[in-house]
């Protein structure tokens, strides 16, 4: 096992992180009302169309460049300086003291933290310097579901509205040379036609979608969690005790965002877990969520029958004053669940849930997560740190999917949502796991009636346990179909799931999978705009815009790579063929010449037999029509 | 590019195919009727349960051995002799000569293979001995449709009984211990209970069903693709004009089998494609799909224009003669329609589609392959070759996707089936390519109406176009869901689509996507015994039997690899505990005392409060039971 030293390589470290922007795209930013809101974009330039329709050079039509929604933060601008010994730059920062509803504290509140402060054995291990941790005033509520619901619309929540709604003004911009999407099938979700920022503040009002961003994370970028936006993905980083380092961990979060993850959640159970997210979290641009009985756990080595509230609880202060975003907290796991995971065939695979579900049956006491859960809601609301309720009595195998145990927590966390609600605090949901296809809609529509339409956050669903080693695989294919009936945010899974600690490569294999079903979530919802994307890269495939292609792919790099591994010279980037059919066999190079062919002849094609299949085909359309355009009878 | 040099060096081809078992593999043969049905699985060893119930040695509980359905063939089989210079054992050889409805020829009939033959420069690229054609006698016809409407159960019938039934007998035997299954959604496929060779005859019969098996392909074990039996993958291989030797496809194919492939298709296009194809053939147990007007087009030097019905014909006799067992013929793609493509994003994208649709331009004629299709069947029916139609003019991006050049040309091959069956010959139709999730359903339910339940056999399709590099994920998304609701055969995609020519490591990373995907449709279907070995995988993760995880793995060699990476200790293998969560974490084990703890705890948690939840969730049962047990409502 691997032991990490007392210290942190940050040269190394600063060596290690990849910030060279993708190939041909450059970072812009939009505007907002105030100076200091403005939305990072990543702009992929497109090269022009060339068009032979006539003797001599050929025409040029321009390609607009494509914006797309970028994560990454500062890392992938050439122009940020980062140090990341002292964090990123803390762009909430005035917004929250704005507020003035919250106050710097004096300094740490909880006790764990003023004890790691106090070793001078750790100071290697510590940053350059550790912000002041702010709380909320007594009395007051900084949450974004407070202001919310007082009507009050955050620089966050403006933040949000212009990020979500590029894609849609692009569409706009483009509409009259864009294809026109497929309809989609949203299954119920409310997608508008523009997000404003009235849009963003009324659904986080009405617990619909949540923004997770913590006041002591004044470093992240706002973004949004919920069924009537883009559908999100997180990634899991974090050492264990057998594995990984602070510096392999800060490099796997610059990693992860570089590869899209929306949010990232720290699931340290080794060695120094403080002073390691306090690395994460001061690097962040995304929100960060922590499963706080993990830590709680290891302070009192590892024993769960001797955990307590108070521990916890200080536990809670702790992260909350590090800045953590949303805690995946297992209140519903109650005594009397327990006995329902007996004859499963995997029993309880959550660790929080078998943490709690062996406390509760050790002091045979109602779990104190639950007990407590107000008080809970109190601590949430000083800082803004958002639920993500966990299922702790998940299924961890196709035989346990959708059985007792798991609806019954499921209930228990839609109770628990109306009393975060209350205290008017965010909440998300966590879902399973290890679902068939044909019982992964279930899971969607009871969690909609169960808790509210809080958003719904998976982890894949994993469609069949014969794929260790490829369960980033079986576990997007069940992630895309969720992410289809409605679960606003995708955990992902990476090749190493059952096996080991993801390594680099494997965060990147898991976020691309997951990205991928993501977006094709979107484009069966009928996301207005989102198609565009494909479009593109459709346009540049079939005018043989090799560059374009690769800069358009969701992974330029290996895109570009896989090509040049059959066809490695410069010039096969503008042959009009590839190494799969070669010259002479080229679908798209024969189909070009097809179209051209049936420009010249179009007076006689639009023969009489043309003519009699269209009119059979605008009957099927009509019919279609009359059935209410509905493709699901 | 590199060419083939005129000879194939055998020794290194010899060396260089994998012929070991899977470690903890071995295969078994179930015996049919008569001496010569011998049905190969491959049988994976367990270890037992260790049960710590007392005091002392733990109990022991045995797991019985797992029998997969296998089609790699006898390269896993250490005991069979193989001669890649020579080819397999032609096992249906006194299947098809006991019929007495075929004859051995004098020769080649095809002028092109005659000329081939006797070409002296060619020699070195020949395998030892080609066997003699064998033609049906005049008037017979001699596929398997013809047999089945007849009511005769051939070997090849009942061979394909036994193996697919496999999988339910083994249930049956362990019904005592198995979990119950998920109920499944099949969307009206017939699966029965058991899998009778008069079952088969009459899928068969009924055109439900297909069973690939030209009788000059003796060396092929049988098997089935419909949608009432286990939903199969297929594998394209060969080389193109710039890449690929006749060694590395044989290589691909032996690799392509180990790895699951049902069929294989042999995609040439570059040099030597009828010397490659025989080597193919004579070494593959599986069946051999090619796409006749690919060499077609070779021979007419890629002018599509050039194409005669004469050259083609004599291209289908020829490889007909070789053995290839189903053949791709774009019949579909009509003068009428190709009009229809002009306004896509990306135009025709098969290249066959793109052939002849810029022949019936160039002519401004009726596509041959139309007119001739009468001609065709009579030839199909003389060999026993099935008709694979394949989609012209499928969608190449998620623009084009379910358009009306697509389900014009759908609705020809439905008529192209009806005139097929009236020979019968037997047929399957191909589908896309590039639908949007939501969309994708519409597919198969069109299908199944246009063409009378013959069975469908998808690429994919892709759910999104963003994903070079990554198509074999984004594509096995699709296909998981185009498996659940019918297809009965999955074209893989591999990682290199729309970049390059897939080399041996692609060709396994498509393969196992697809067999994942192929697996969780049986799962969703509610195929009677897909769970089993779900089951299996789950029971030995819950257990800690690391060696038996990576040998029910879908890929033993990369679970294995992928663990060993963390702790490659050979005691880490029989830890209660992996790199993930470490020791102290690991939920599985935590649960193992949970569920030990509730046995001891059972008279006091059978409290008033698990009673009151049983007696809830039996309510919600009961409601369910009296909505019908429908899940989609």
């Amino acid at each position: 096992m691997a032991k990490t030293a007392l210290n942190v390589d940050t040269d190394a470290l600063t060596q290690r992180i990849t910030r060279s922007p993708f190939a041909g795209s450059h970072k812009v930013y939009l505007p907002g009302s105030r100076a200091d809101v403005r939305v990072p974009f990543r702009e992929i330039t497109l090269s022009d169309t060339l068009i032979h329709d006539g003797a001599g050079e050929p025409r040029r039509e321009a390609n607009p460049p494509l914006r797309v929604y970028d994560a990454s933060g500062a890392y992938t601008d050439p122009n940020a300086q980062i140090d990341i010994t002292r964090g990123l730059a803390p762009l909430r920062h005035a917004w929250i003291a704005d507020r003035g509803d919250s106050e710097a504290l004096p300094g740490i509140s909880s006790a764990y933290g003023r004890q790691r402060l106090a070793d001078p054995a750790l100071a290697a291990l510590r940053l350059h310097s550790a912000p002041v941790p702010r709380r909320a005033k007594a009395g007051a509520n900084v949450s974004q579901m407070h202001y919310a619901r007082r009507g009050i619309v955050t620089p966050e929540m403006e933040f949000i509205a212009l990020r979500e709604n590029l894609v849609r003004a692009q569409l706009r911009e483009r509409l009259a040379t864009e294809r026109l999407p497929k309809p989609g099938q949203s299954f119920g979700a409310a997608l508008v036609r523009d997000i404003t920022p009235e849009f963003v503040r009324d659904e986080v009002a009405r617990g619909r979608a949540v923004i997770p961003c913590n006041i002591n994370h004044p470093e992240s970028e706002p973004m949004i969690i919920g069924r009537n936006f883009l559908v999100k993905v997180n990634a899991n980083i974090g050492n264990s005790a057998v594995s990984s380092s602070i510096e392999e961990e800060v490099d796997k979060l610059v990693w992860a965002i570089r590869w899209g993850a929306d949010t990232v959640m720290d699931l340290s159970t080794g060695e120094n877990i403080h002073e390691t997210r306090e690395w994460i979290l001061r690097n962040s641009p995304v929100p960060i969520g922590t499963v706080p009985i993990y830590q709680a756990l290891e302070k009192v080595h590892g024993k769960a029958e001797d955990l307590t509230w108070e521990l916890f609880r200080d536990t809670l202060i702790e992260q909350a004053e590090q800045g953590v975003d949303y805690f995946t907290i297992h209140a519903g796991v109650r005594l009397a669940y327990v006995p329902l995971t007996a004859n499963r065939l995997t029993g309880i695979v959550s660790r929080g849930g078998s943490i709690m579900a062996k406390w509760c049956l050790s002091h045979h006491r109602e779990s104190f997560l639950y007990e407590r859960f107000d008080e809970i809601c109190e601590i949430m609301k000083a800082y803004d740190v958002c639920f993500s309720l966990g299922d702790g009595l998940r299924p961890g195998s196709i035989a346990d999917a959708n059985d007792e145990a798991q609806f019954a927590e499921l209930h228990t966390l839609g109770e628990l949502t109306q009393i975060a609600w209350k205290h008017d605090v965010q909440v998300m949901i966590e879902g399973p796991g290890h679902v068939p296809l044909q019982l992964v809609k279930e899971n969607v529509d009871k969690q909609l009636t169960a808790c509210f339409e809080a958003p719904f956050y998976t982890l894949g669903p994993l469609l069949t346990d014969i794929s260790p080693g490829y369960d980033h695989i079986s576990s997007a294919m069940g992630a895309v179909n969720i992410g289809w009936y409605g679960t606003a945010m995708l955990c992902y899974v990476t090749p190493k799931e059952h096996l080991g600690l993801p390594n680099r490569d494997d965060v990147k294999q898991g976020l691309i999978a997951y990205k991928i079903a993501a977006h094709a979530a979107d484009l069966a919802k009928g996301y207005p705009g989102a198609q565009m994307w494909d479009n593109a890269v459709s346009k540049a495939r079939f005018e043989f815009r090799w560059e374009d292609q690769f800069r358009l792919a969701i992974d330029p790099d290996t895109a570009m790579a896989y090509h040049d591994e059959t066809l490695p010279k410069e010039n096969a980037k503008v042959a009009h063929f590839c190494s799969m059919c070669g010259p002479k066999f080229c679908s798209m190079k024969i189909s070009q010449e097809v179209r051209d062919f049936a420009r010249l002849q179009q007076a006689s094609t639009q023969s009489a037999q043309v003519i009699e299949i269209k009119r059979a085909l605008d009957e099927k359309a009509q019919e279609f029509r009359e059935r209410g355009n509905e493709i699901y009878l």
